[in-house]
């Protein structure tokens, strides 16, 4: 190796650490604050272990919860914060315990590595906004069922293609939605199964020659699991980020939907639907602007958010197995994600409490064509085969001799217009919420 | 509207016909060949609905039933053929009968649209094969809890960040990617639980004013749900495919980081492990070569089956609920992408029957830093604070004092080199593949 | 190493050999059929090169180059076909060449790598593929701006944030996607700037100690650089077929905006523009239907173009410099993307051919809204400041007294309804695609 | 419309302005005020303009020109703050114009929109910064030529498939990445003529019925070219963010590519590369770890501007023509995308200031296969054919009888070990890089 003597201890050095720190901790410590009441959480469990192998005193170990506790009230109002020099959240606890505690706070690292505690504390940061999510979407959920039930008898147009199709109503429209949140929330409780499980005493991916008790800090961390082996403890750290941003796609796009379909059925071709004044916002040179931005916004945060798997597949992909310090990097990337998916969220059931649905949509003639699938029932029940029908009304259209509509309309099967099923759709949503419990 | 009279009915539209045709079916009908036995199974069960609502006579059911049974048998060798001239695989199905059948034939269409058909088919398809995706994952697992079971006495070295680490082991190596399949099959069936849902009943997106049973088909197929909202229903296609997109690039990401560890611990560099001449492949210009290329092209498999959920996003992100032709090329996207996971999968199992494992690795004396955290661990054995051991051995190691190597390693908590712990990771797999079932 | 004595050759061997091989090459012998012509032209320069330098004899080299020029006859028709047991184009083109010459075929491969002869028959193949796609783009520039000049004085609705905001033309509307497209070439010219320079010579990306001339293949390639550095040379494979995706990715993202926007406006909520019924598709249940298929597929082929920079990242993304296998398929990603792009340009271009545009679109009462700006700009004309002109239609609007309409626009400036500046554009359009020949 | 009096002005209406305010805005203004010297730059144009068409005074005009000097100074520290209660520093500027000048600053806004405002200070904004892009690479490329320089004799393995292939140096290495960045320049070149050109004047995408002067502004803002079509100019919202991303995502592959190699070829297993303790980070539990962090966070950071066109193109992707909320979120995407960029070639320079090489890297005797390529060029010289010499030396190598060196290398061509044409690479830079002046 060349150079060596250059880097003998000189003051030149402490200019190189700064840019080198100033690089590497970024804005990671923005991040760290909303772990830190879970690495006290992971540190507590830790450290009753160690008592209870033996590497700790009762003593030392009742001072250190003592000093966790109290650490913990700021932590969970994310005031507990990282002084400059300290490079993380997780050295500040211990810098805080040894100052406090001396020697005992110098104990508390044996068995452990920055790699398995970190992990740690992202995973249960994960899983309480996992539940977190799973709750607002609930709130959402009801909000779309009660407009769906107060709106199930206003018709309005369906269309495939762009093109006007069948009669639909705001019944199945907005129900429509809520079932699909439950459906997203079957890939979140995925994303949860896979998420709250204990790598702790994996170390740094390889284990510890201390005979860590990992039985127990799962059960004092009141989780069903653990990461059993110890280098696929590590392979989590990226996997249980990624899984989780694939769950948050899946509602993601369900938003997205439904702010786009809003977009659209509120612009004055359509006119379906409106919002108060207060609740859109106008244009520099066009006074008579009323915008849905707040629906563009969710539809575009929806766009970023299920962006956020394919960031982290990018990050994490082709790197062998080990941690690497890329790994630091999927903080940033679904930490805010989580924030954006919980407003969206709130703001949607904000928004939904204030929807204007018009009650006289098909009057319009340009909406005869919904019922030329009706005409063609029609026939079938006259004793027409359906082709045969289809055939007839087709010509009827092309020469401009259709004209048929029906008002009373009898769709009787399950999840048509004449027969929601809120209650299933309702039942269906519970059996899955109840896995966030 | 300008333009019209060029349209009237001559000999040129059949020129444009074509070129509408070849490009909006495009290879669309290779895909459709491998739905064909999941169309019949779905109009099996619709026509015996259509019976049971009395819209079809006994007889008429009884020989549609026959022909479509018929038909099946060469549908499931993937031998139904499209004749040229006919859409897809629906119509010709639909055509078959008619011919055979006359009128009866010509009712089938009764009360469904070919979106939920084509929609119910592709939910079969992707019941099948994530089925099949999880069979086969079984057999990886075996062979690599087998192989963990073989080489648990054989130490490797552990890395991280690329450096020399602690030591680990190749049965902790081998059970790590195991464990890892273990994980993937939970959001494999999460993908699973929603994709086998009966669509059914959800004609073009907003029902039927025909009085389905849309129960009795739900039982007919098997299928313990519905997506019951017709609306909903119709959201499925796209969404579908998507979540069983992300489960696939989950194990894809299990399968590339293992085959990227290969590739790496078999260059001369490492050296950990090798395989067979005949299972490598040659340069054309350099005769020693032994290439890795299986696992290169596994982990390039994997890469791409990883960007699937991506492209998905972007054909079916920002398009307002209802059907749209777009959804088309989802077929194209994850039909192809299920085959190669099923290839990877394959191969992978096939290749590890063969790896060979050096046993001598870690007596190169560069590894000798792997033991520096025994070291510490035996400092604080026997009364040190750990912080004071690191610092000591860490001085040692700065000014070249350090020697030190334990042959002798004592690990013995879960998941660490002398407790892999394999029947726990073993019913643990056991418990999630049992939702396969 | 353990095992070895397990692979004595036998007869189980060849089974393992076609597993191997069947994954490995996969269908990779597809792709391989179109550089077939580029590999031919590559091995020529390569050979004269040869007889430069003396390793090929005048003799030698005028038989090959015969022999070479009567394949090519077979390849510029895609009919040069790989014979069953023969890995690639490459080695059959060799094969053929030894087969009817003797030993001067065995010598092609002096001073060349596959490594470098297949990256340079890609080069090859991007340069004249991308070529052809400007060439299509300037057909559908040019349909473009007949359209524009055609339909220049009929008014549409501009929209912003999907709402009704300022007065269009059609004129506007289809130069707007006319000049898209020239900026779209000057992405593609960096791409061809990129592809087309001379890698050969290059080998496995580490040289030859041959004598190579390899000023002199550029030459004969018509290549006016080369990729110097033998490293670099190989590391544009995967970079080159990424920045032609990222310029194909840009053109078809102003396809698919166009292909949205006809979608939106031929339904019938807009009716701005329509296509003859037999450029249109129906629906299997609703006889009314004229879906707009061949636009919704441009529009989801353009997301899939624009998927594919991202899959190529994904797989060349983390690797080491150096060749990998997993570059192979950086083919079967972006040679059917090509196909597509240019399909879709050529469909598109026949297609606009037939759109019918609406003469009346404003004269409906909704449309009144466009005229606010107008009304503020008369104020402001009357010695108002834009704000308070502004403020006064605003309360106008408010109040339900807002009427107003001004048949007889009168925009001037550069780029507005009334001065299109399509020589500008058009002159704009033929600077850039001077690049391409 | 339902539920209309609900809406009357009352109290609660503020507590949803903020609501609204909150989620719309987000934190946009962070990045606003990056634009502000951009938007300063711009309305100082539009109002010379605005005098010359008669719209502003003489006076008027330079009293607002002195003022927006002034604010201008605050500006270009980034110190040009947004009230809270402004929505953005777009209407700040015009807010402290109002309030110093009266009337005056009430008249800027005529016959612009907001759009074409924002819009032209994101253009202004991304043009200075490609050019600093551009200015930082040429300092990593410097840095690279004078490294491939200084080591151009010390030889190195050449890997293909993670093999040991043939020898190679760190001189064609280094210079390998600095040819990369001349190409990678050639993207973002393309970026910048996309980038740079003028959009004032095209309003919210309809242009204006003033009679604006564009060529006026578009000199005076120093630009070339115009946006020429007011529905295109808005069009390029987006569209040049995407454009510069991709420029940005093949100059973080060059550095991720780089950066992994050093990562690699620093660890015990290759040693080819070391960096003074100083800049590497150690472990929190192994005292002997030198981690190359700086060069895993480069690599992970690459991957993460390598995911911004993606991320672009989901937001921006099916939406129709037309200026959409959503184009909101592109600053927020590419601006702290840029930061990172540079900060990664910063730092990248700074970090191979310090590189150590090791000279004798080919001595150890794995090394030898490296050779085998020579081997044959020395039989080929001799006499044999290439297919020959080839199967001659395979054969030594599978009999064990293959030894070979050869510790003169005599590579000459151009692009090889021993003619690495600097020269030639640098002249190639320069050329790019003069369009960045």
């Amino acid at each position: 190796m060349e150079n060596k003597k250059l880097w003998a201890k000189d003051s030149a050095n402490l200019k190189y650490l700064e840019i080198i720190e100033k690089f590497t901790v970024g804005n990671d410590k923005d991040f760290d604050v909303l772990l830190a009441q879970y690495d006290i959480l992971g540190t507590k469990a830790h450290c009753k272990m160690l008592k209870k192998i033996g590497f700790l005193t009762e003593k030392e170990n009742d001072s250190i919860q003592k000093e966790l506790d109290e650490m913990n009230v700021l932590a969970k109002q994310n005031q507990l914060l990282i002084n400059s020099g300290v490079e993380d959240i997780h050295s500040q606890i211990e810098f805080n315990l040894t100052e406090k505690l001396g020697d005992a706070g110098k104990k508390i690292h044996t068995g452990r590595s920055r790699n398995d505690q970190v992990l740690l504390a992202i995973k249960l940061f994960l899983t309480a906004e996992i539940k977190s999510i799973a709750k607002l979407s609930k709130s959402l959920f009801e909000r779309l069922m009660m407009l769906s039930e107060t709106h199930k008898s206003v018709l309005m147009p369906g269309y495939t293609h762009f093109q006007i199709g069948m009669p639909s109503s705001f019944g199945l429209w907005f129900s429509a939605f809520a079932e699909s949140l439950s459906e997203d929330l079957e890939v979140l409780a995925a994303a949860l199964s896979v998420v709250q499980k204990n790598p702790l005493g994996s170390g740094a991916g390889f284990g510890s020659s201390f005979p860590l008790d990992r039985d127990f800090t799962t059960k004092e961390l009141n989780l069903e699991k653990m990461n059993v082996n110890s280098v696929y403890a590590q392979m989590t750290r990226g996997k249980s980020e990624k899984i989780t941003a694939m769950a948050m796609s899946t509602l993601a796009s369900t938003l997205g939907k439904l702010a786009y379909d809003i977009c659209m059925f509120s612009n004055q071709n359509y006119g379906f639907i409106g919002f108060p004044t207060e609740l859109t916002t106008g244009s520099s040179i066009m006074p008579h602007k009323k915008n849905p931005d707040v629906f563009e916004l969710i539809r575009a945060k929806s766009a970023r958010i299920q962006s956020l798997p394919n960031e982290l597949t990018l990050l994490t992909n082709n790197l062998p197995s080990g941690y690497h310090r890329d790994f630091q990097l999927t903080k940033e990337i679904i930490f805010p994600g989580i924030q954006e998916l919980k407003d969206c969220l709130e703001i949607f059931e904000f928004m939904l409490q204030h929807i204007e649905v018009k009650n006289d949509i098909l009057k319009d003639e340009k909406y005869d064509y919904l019922f030329s699938v009706e005409k063609i029932n029609e026939l079938v029940m006259n004793g027409a085969s359906f082709r045969e029908a289809y055939r007839e009304v087709g010509n009827a259209i092309e020469n401009g001799t259709y004209h048929y509509r029906n008002d009373d309309l009898k769709h009787t099967h399950k999840g048509s217009i004449g027969n929601l099923c809120l209650e299933e759709i309702t039942l269906n949503f519970e059996e899955v919420f109840r896995k966030f419990n």
